[in-house]
């Protein structure tokens, strides 16, 4: 039967600073790295093992696939790394702290900013430190200068059916280790989440979340890895 | 131009022991990991980026890869995995101290098997340790009970031919990281080393060799990075 494995990243660097991340490339914490071990481990112990990997081009997450797949011996699976995994670009927030950027704007705007389905930050500052439109990486794509997260849904979603979905009915174990808000357009295609509940569910870092799917490819209940 | 650059593993714990590895799948030592980032460290400074990665379905390989990648930023680009880089097959040698296997078997016989173009070690045993045939990675491919170096070369280059080269072929820098014998094998070809001379090359472990190739896809002389 096909199964989807869901990782979010362990810890990174702004994570435990609290700044806008984005898509600016940051690698994982000492605890990242630890808590992307410990899903791995958790693979191995419930005997879930993938045999498919789909990440972003992000360092934050490429790192906890792999440090996953050592883990529970599966480092020769195939991986496939594509942009529109990749998280929800920030915009003119990526790099800032949460706490100043409350105060320049006020808390309210930072909430909407963070919290609403279809309200996007404001867009990157061309020249800006962060801008990566000139990054070998993104070379061919056209990098969004801002994104809310029903943008982000409007990339992963096409993604998800051309490439992810086919593998997975094929009876594959795939495993996808991504981002906060790309995992979010997941989890609200596949457990059918309302626009408004979406932007309040938390994915927690490096806690596997599984999907069994049927004969039709109909997903069963989201359940963590841990409860299995 | 299209470039190749070649890494062979960093020293791994079979390495250290003096047994005879082939297929089976040993980690990297401290020393290798050491290596597999100065290597990377290296094509930074030089700065010869890879834009493709090929590497073997053993995990000393793929971490000396991932490990080359994230030291030199590029961590994105895509890697493919294939059994036809993995390490020559040394047959019923693996696992064995090779100062034992001397002992046993007279230092004569252990230099034909080890430096001898076309004469393979004996078979792996039935249901031996090491035996792989049932290993999960291999599904689908059939496991060889033991190989020469020739055999080695007759797995590697069409390999080389069907996948690597047409990629290198459309101007891409491809990075391949594998095994002193799978290496061996694509330098004979490359740089058009005789039967007796191949077995006596060294390739040292975490050291970039590079060839640069021409419009018509002519490879030129061989060199370190380091010397570059």
């Amino acid at each position: 039967m096909p199964t989807l494995i869901l990782v979010r990243h362990g810890q990174s660097q702004w994570n435990l600073e609290n700044r806008f991340t984005g898509w600016w490339d940051v690698d994982l914490t000492e605890k990242g790295i630890a808590e992307a071990r410990a899903a791995g481990e958790l693979l191995g112990v419930k005997n879930l093992l993938p045999t498919r990997a789909f990440t972003s081009l992000q360092t934050r997450a490429i790192k906890t696939l792999h440090l996953a797949l050592e883990a529970s011996n599966r480092l020769w699976i195939p991986e496939v790394k594509d942009w529109r995994l990749n998280e929800r670009h920030y915009g003119g927030l990526t790099g800032l702290n949460k706490a100043e950027t409350a105060e320049k704007h006020g808390e309210e705007q930072v909430h909407i900013w963070r919290r609403s389905f279809d309200v996007p930050p404001p867009e990157m500052e061309q020249g800006s430190t962060f801008d990566l439109s000139a990054d070998p990486r993104y070379a061919g794509i056209d990098v969004p200068q801002t994104e809310s997260l029903k943008l982000t849904i409007e990339r992963v979603l096409p993604y998800w059916e051309s490439d992810i979905k086919p593998v997975l009915a094929s009876g594959e174990t795939v495993i996808i280790s991504a981002h906060g808000n790309s995992l979010r357009a997941l989890v609200k295609h596949l457990s059918d989440i309302s626009d408004d509940d979406i932007t309040g569910l938390e994915i927690p870092t490096g806690q596997p979340i599984v999907y069994d799917f049927d004969d039709a490819m109909q997903p069963g209940e989201r359940h963590y890895l841990k409860d299995r």
